[in-house]
């Protein structure tokens, strides 16, 4: 990965993150509140000020990797509107690309993390995978033959809007019974807080579980139950044989061996291995630069 | 599509079919019950008797779409132990081969029906579609971007193995809850069985609910429901916009308007448009000769 030099900025739905890398490694990280509230335009500053202060500079290489839907237009929407606010076909690549350049790349996150797990992480050397993201939100990136795949409108990945056996919640997609609604940090915050426990981090549940206390656990452990749920679904549709796992809640002490165990339970044809993600919470930022340099470009 | 000329053989899980294709028109269509309790051999062997009845000589284009699991080292096994037994890493291309000739080309049902579908149906001029095959088993094939996609472990569109939050019936694949154990040919004569009316087709117990019995319809509805939630996790899962309606049940009478009407209840943005196949039964056959002579090559 010695050849990767530039830029990434990351935009979520909690978080904006801004690195450079020199070398194919992390150089400087610069993060800030996502502050959605304040309407893009204020985001989209937020985004130039972090990037330039870690050094960017208009005709540097700089790969965007963002949240949500991403159409071909450039035209950026939430799925989730609980997670991302009122967005719809804003044009992000314009605005993007007035205040960066207009060399700036633009893609969902999770199709970059898969992207950078790809060609950098732990998905070196397999045919097909995919990068599950539990976070905030849940979706997915596939490299499929080695191809990034890609819809026109943007939608493709959005997994955490398929409904699970277990799922019986409305979902802030408009859904009903969604993964996303039983297994993203946003769903087990607002689940402990129904339950008298309000004002936790999914982190700090999970730290709960961790000491014992049952109503933790089983949050913990619904949460694992539904992404292993979600693995096979994901080894039937696309048949990926390994899956990548990423995102805060992915990432979480123990949630990847709950997820393994629980996979236990499904016929062997669905059991894809789930791996640790390699770049840790740097996928898309690696995948985001490698298209913006070209060697991610989408098919 | 004038251009298209040559053989197709369909081998599903009920019958086996063949059809001469001249200038773009099905011109004989031979087809033959599926005698899988006789072993892979016999069934070849009718595949070639078929074939050779309708015209084919060896050298001549020849399609073969096949259900199950195809992979990329021309071994096919069984998804649903329940269609299609007992069938593990089975060298069917080897044996296609031997009695068909070199040349020919085989690949999964639902994967060439969305080629047949996407080249000369009702996907034509759209850039990214699935075709959902509902008939003794439930599959889907995709093309993304105007390219077929496809798994070398020959998984890729096994659908009807995703579960439903609707589902709670075991599966011959081994799951629990899956859309096959609710809206497959083969689950809704079960399920019609355990509940007293034995020894009904699927499509007896689909009059019987156009006559009016409560049973019969509560059957139908569950499956036109279970099949309009498939659509919606399809286009959250791939972005497709368009999913082209095929197989036995799929095409029976009504199931179309029943999933539309159920996908209503789905927000907008998991609302793909549902069509009918455009090819009627011969998708795949058009799909697999389309592959046959160079046409439709998986990437």
């Amino acid at each position: 990965m010695a050849d990767l030099d530039g830029y990434a900025v990351d935009l979520g739905g909690t978080k904006l993150a801004a690195v450079s890398i020199v070398g194919g490694e992390v150089q400087d990280v610069l993060v800030r509140k996502t502050r959605s509230e304040d309407g893009p335009d204020v985001l989209v500053r937020d985004l130039a000020h972090i990037s330039r202060a870690i050094g960017y500079t208009p005709g540097a290489p700089i790969g965007v990797a963002v949240a949500g839907k991403l159409d071909d237009h450039g035209l950026w929407s939430s799925v989730n509107h609980a997670i991302l606010k009122d967005l719809d076909k804003l044009p992000l690549v314009k605005f993007l690309s007035d205040v960066l350049g207009a060399g700036v790349v633009a893609l969902n996150d999770t199709q970059a993390a898969a992207i950078g797990e790809y060609r950098y992480g732990a998905g070196q050397g397999v045919p097909s995978l995919a990068y599950l993201t539990v976070s905030t939100g849940i979706s997915a990136g596939f490299m499929l033959n080695g191809q990034p795949l890609h819809s026109a409108n943007g939608m493709l990945g959005h997994v955490g809007a398929m409904v699970s056996r277990k799922g019986g919640r409305h979902c802030g997609c408009g859904r009903v019974g969604t993964y996303e609604s039983i297994a993203s940090g946003r769903a087990i915050e607002a689940m402990a807080a129904e339950i008298g426990h309000g004002d936790l981090s999914c982190g700090a549940v999970f730290e709960i579980a961790r000491a014992g206390e049952s109503w933790a656990q089983k949050l913990f452990e619904d949460a694992c139950a539904a992404i292993a749920e979600l693995c096979a679904n994901l080894a039937a549709v696309l048949g990926v044989e390994r899956i990548v796992l990423g995102g805060g809640v992915g990432m979480a002490e123990g949630f990847l061996a709950g997820v393994r165990r629980y996979l236990l339970e499904e016929p062997a044809q669905f059991r894809p291995d789930v791996v640790p993600a390699g770049l840790g919470k740097h996928s898309a930022m690696f995948g985001a630069l490698s298209a913006a340099v070209g060697k991610g470009a989408l098919s």
